[in-house]
């Protein structure tokens, strides 16, 4: 029987396909594909999707490697040695119009030594504009997908796990509005990869229905220009916070599949507040003070 | 007689408005002027020109400040003790033009405990389009202002210090063509506020005759491009590697004021990579390996 790393890395390789053929499909443009190797050992598929109809860029990563932790960094990571493995997939998707949300999606998993192994992943959605029928659909998604696995997913701590991670503390913001965030699980490998796979099966059901019902929307200058502003958060929170970029810069990662998850586009205004009232302020009500959404 | 601090405390905040006032002649627009004040105690003076003439976003801070280090971040820190002073101006210039290069300076004096203080500082040029005319000028400014002060100052060790320290090793390129780098320069304080105000007083002669020479050229489209997506570079080192953004970050400063120095604009391409024998291709050249100018 293959091991439960070749079985993850299988699925998520297959979960990139099936996720990259639906968008292709929504956008009506298909992905430009870059295989890579990594200098030890495996490697990974980049797919992009650059300025098409409906995504400004969309990046879709499948990788799978094994290498050796540095020394410094190793001390960061749960269990002992410096052998490590790691499989997963991990999306970001920026579409242009600033009504439908940026959205990001990770499952992965990791051993490390001998005896050491578990998966981690979440999803998270990022809206310009809110529309709380699209934040309750998309939480509904991943807390049914939890509550089918109740031995080892708990859906009212792994969102409030991603409302602590997806923190910006320097603008004491969070990224959006949140989703499901999870770690080290590493106890009831089959069952935890049952939900794993469940999980990602769930990311198309969670957001496809969201980006197409805001498709069409009409939007102004002003609106694409907050939608700027909002993606250098975007930026802040990768470059500053984000573990999975950090991980990758740290293990010798392709730099610009790690950095896909960057907007093609973002802006920095200098001391910038919503309009009291203002749509924009709608949505700073919720990104200041996280939301129970189901 | 006043204190080296409450010295130095004066002419940043007096060089502030000399080259606020130089900058507002050259672009034809006045600057915002923002004073905040420390949650502990002092506060600082941001003044932002945004959209102007000339400069697409320019950034000049003045600051003065006393607190506590955090014990966490401390020991980054040389000396004793928590409490702490400092003060200083820092400046990031973005103009429109991409033939116009993005400069930094800062200069500075900090205080630790009852005993420890010292100088830090310095100035580097990031060009989008390279003109070796005027890294040379850039260059032969400051080695000049080292080459008067030789007993504190020594101009080939800060070239080299700042190469090093505006490195983006995930880029494996330097921000720019560099300048001088220099912190740490705790003995002769007279002597040594000698050299900090002659570097600060050259800042002026070292980037006004190229910001000057260049203002008038005329770019495409794609150079301007060019220019957005190298200010995706600009946002990460000063994200991931500034020790000045993480130093304001972790004290407390306030945030706008930090990240004045981001760009209003910057893009990420996918894997771009410059066309061999383009003007794009001489930039990267002299990024990817350091010259020395003079």
């Amino acid at each position: 029987m293959a091991s439960m790393f070749d079985q993850a890395s299988r699925f998520f390789s297959h979960l990139q396909d099936q996720i990259c053929d639906a968008l292709a499909r929504l956008d009506g443009t298909a992905f430009r594909e870059d295989a890579w190797t990594h200098a030890d050992s495996g490697g990974g598929r980049t797919r992009i999707l650059s300025e098409g109809k409906v995504f400004e860029k969309a990046g879709v990563n499948f990788s799978s490697i094994r290498s050796q932790f540095k020394p410094e960094f190793a001390h960061q990571i749960p269990g002992e040695g410096l052998d490590f493995a790691a499989t997963g997939v991990s999306l970001v998707l920026h579409p242009w119009n600033p009504h439908q949300p940026t959205v990001h999606a990770n499952f992965r998993y990791l051993t490390r030594g001998e005896s050491k192994s578990w998966f981690g992943g979440g999803a998270d959605l990022t809206p310009y504009y809110l529309y709380p029928e699209d934040a309750v659909h998309f939480h509904q998604t991943w807390k049914k997908a939890c509550d089918r696995h109740p031995a080892v997913a708990d859906y009212p701590r792994f969102k409030k796990w991603c409302d602590e991670y997806f923190y910006l503390p320097h603008r004491r913001e969070t990224r959006g509005v949140g989703g499901i965030f999870f770690d080290y699980l590493e106890s009831s490998a089959e069952e935890t990869f049952a939900f794993v796979r469940d999980a990602g099966e769930s990311f198309l059901p969670a957001y496809l229905p969201i980006a197409e019902r805001r498709q069409d929307a009409s939007f102004s200058p002003a609106q694409r220009d907050f939608q700027l502003y909002r993606r250098g958060r975007y930026v802040e929170f990768n470059l500053i916070y984000d573990r999975g970029t950090v991980f990758g810069l740290k293990t010798g990662g392709r730099i610009e599949s790690i950095l896909m998850s960057l907007p093609l586009t973002a802006k920095w205004l200098y001391d910038w507040k919503p309009t009291e009232g203002s749509e924009e302020a709608k949505l700073y009500e919720v990104i200041t003070q996280p939301r129970d959404w189901v």
